[in-house]
């Protein structure tokens, strides 16, 4: 039962360091407050490490890098690292230019993530890493489907090994695994991908299930998952005639503001393999 | 009829490269989403190149130009002109400053742009070019008005002819001009002024009805317009007692979620001068 | 009566220049023309001076400060002081860095604002300053209440005599002082601190507030504040089963939207010391 995790992201209100992409990062703040977290965004280098300094978790997120992001990016890791806080990674775009798979490569060499979180196509990237002789073989379908699953897992429990970070892979199946187990969660609506940044809010929302419970990191990111799935199921149910996805984007932070332990466990869809 | 142009849009699903203001991107994202497209958003000078090759259309919007991403304007439009992408330019705030009203003149100087898109006074800023003694003349009211529509059109396909560009000049009354033809568009609600961000969203959406309609990109062009017009006359339609600028921009940007070629065809305004 | 001065906003429409951050900036832009002002943001060093020397007042916001938006903010800074513009200062996170508290010293040693506006702890490391020999001395609890209010007030007044600036702290209850007098204001709801931005938001509208009221800065800078609160009140008792922080967001920036001089005078809850 899941439930739990969220009603300890209430309790202990993480406070969370994001260097994210200027696209969503209204909505991973909001999404942040709505699961009981506190957001702080900062991506200055000269700034970033005693900003981390003061949180529980850093997220890590590759969506608009720039020159100077990368550097604060860097400075941060180390120092969230150092001090044993949550980090996270979310490669945004990793496969997509040169500059965002060699980054994102880059953090994960120097960098030692508790969790990765991306689509099957960045998560393949970071597997291959930057050059072809490199990374685990990333022998995986372009999506998990029913057909694709076992592989699919069999690949995010390697992964998982090969880095010791917790891999989640979301899509219209999202696994989240470590070495030995692999959450299958079938929460979500196809319709999530019509709105900018589930995606950058889940990868938030998860480092502060990760703070809030240090000591089950594998379910507590699966909680996230499915808190956020599920929050795109309630919010579809909530919407009227004539709305669209920007609607829908406000009904899901709102059902995560209103998701409590209760709701999520009996709505969690997910098998362990 | 337009109706089709947004039925390709649709069919397509044109990827559109954004190098775009900060203040509303995340609108800019979600329209795109909401009119077929999809959305990238990248403006470091060392990842521009990759990401725009990968994408069918480049929008440029100099908003919240800095040093940086300029530098990455003229990078991603010169590999976007290579590669025979579409090409738009939104001029932001030209005549405001000199730095936005020499960067706009120096992208147009050096970039073909199949589209150019702006209120009437950052328009008439570019005709006239950053000295005095360049450009078209510039001849016409500082507000497009029935009264002075006449000289408007005239000027619009003036500059259409001089850049080879579409240019779509939205207020009150719109005009989308190539040399030859123009189209005078009557669609739009007053209110959506007490928005930001209605004409980043039509840039945008712009770019991904030229990618999705490569042989007519004068109607493909109009059709936006249209679109984005009467999505604010449908959005506003919705309106409750006690809503305001806020839930409006849900609203609009719902309406062009749910927009289909047929209520375009039937709610589009317009004549061809 | 504190409704005129709204009402002076809307008939002055007064054009802002805000160098904010990229967190709530949208929401800040459309807070501002929900008020009757009109948004610019700018913060490339060399755009900012032309930018600011079109408007009639400056909302400098440090929430995702960086090297050159720093520049940015001491370049249009000196210029708005140069033209005699209103220019107001949000030390977002000041105490939660090095960086962030030295460039708020900095500005404020450099810099005539017209208006501070922060939480009492951001306000409290401004008044102790960078150095521990440096500034008033803060003397004041950790939040302003029923018990600490007495204190509080002196401190504000204090600080407002010492820096020649209008103090807005806001908090459960908020605080507007000059050197003489200090508005106590006890409009607003907690909930508003689920929801990234009001604070933002409500420096942008007094900003406005301001320039479209020159003779009564104090009362204007109350005027604001109580706006913004009254508008967190209204906007709560719309708010529908289901909804959360995201809708309660645009209810808020509705009810400033839909606010005018006399529901401000009816709702506005504050006594002066």
């Amino acid at each position: 039962m899941l439930g739990k995790y969220i009603e300890n992201v209430r309790k202990n209100a993480p406070l969370v360091h994001n260097i994210t992409n200027y696209v969503t990062v209204n909505d991973v703040a909001n999404a942040l407050l709505a699961c009981g977290g506190s957001p702080i965004m900062s991506d200055e280098p000269d700034d970033v490490e005693d900003i981390t300094s003061i949180c529980g978790g850093l997220n890590i997120n590759i969506g608009t890098l720039n020159k100077s992001s990368i550097i604060g990016m860097f400075r941060a890791g180390r120092k969230a690292n150092e001090l044993g806080h949550i980090l996270l990674l979310d490669p945004v775009g990793a496969g997509a230019s040169a500059l965002r798979t060699d980054t994102a490569v880059e953090l994960m060499d120097e960098l030692k993530f508790t969790a990765i979180r991306g689509n099957i196509s960045e998560i393949k990237t970071l597997a291959l890493g930057s050059g072809t002789t490199k990374g685990v073989d990333a022998d995986v379908a372009d999506a998990v489907t029913e057909d694709t699953l076992d592989s699919a897992v069999t690949f995010a429990k390697e992964l998982a090994g090969k880095t010791g970070s917790i891999i989640a892979i979301t899509g219209a199946i999202d696994l989240v695994a470590d070495a030995e187990s692999c959450f299958v969660i079938r929460n979500g609506r196809p319709e999530m991908g019509r709105i900018t940044g589930t995606g950058c809010q889940l990868s938030a929302v998860m480092t502060a299930f990760l703070v809030a419970n240090p000591d089950s990191p594998l379910e507590a990111a699966a909680a996230a998952v499915c808190t956020m799935g599920l929050a795109g199921e309630i919010g579809w149910s909530r919407m009227q005639e004539g709305e669209g996805n920007s609607t829908y984007r406000n009904r899901i932070i709102d059902a995560i503001y209103n998701m409590d332990g209760e709701t999520l466990d009996q709505g969690a869809k997910y098998e362990i393999r």
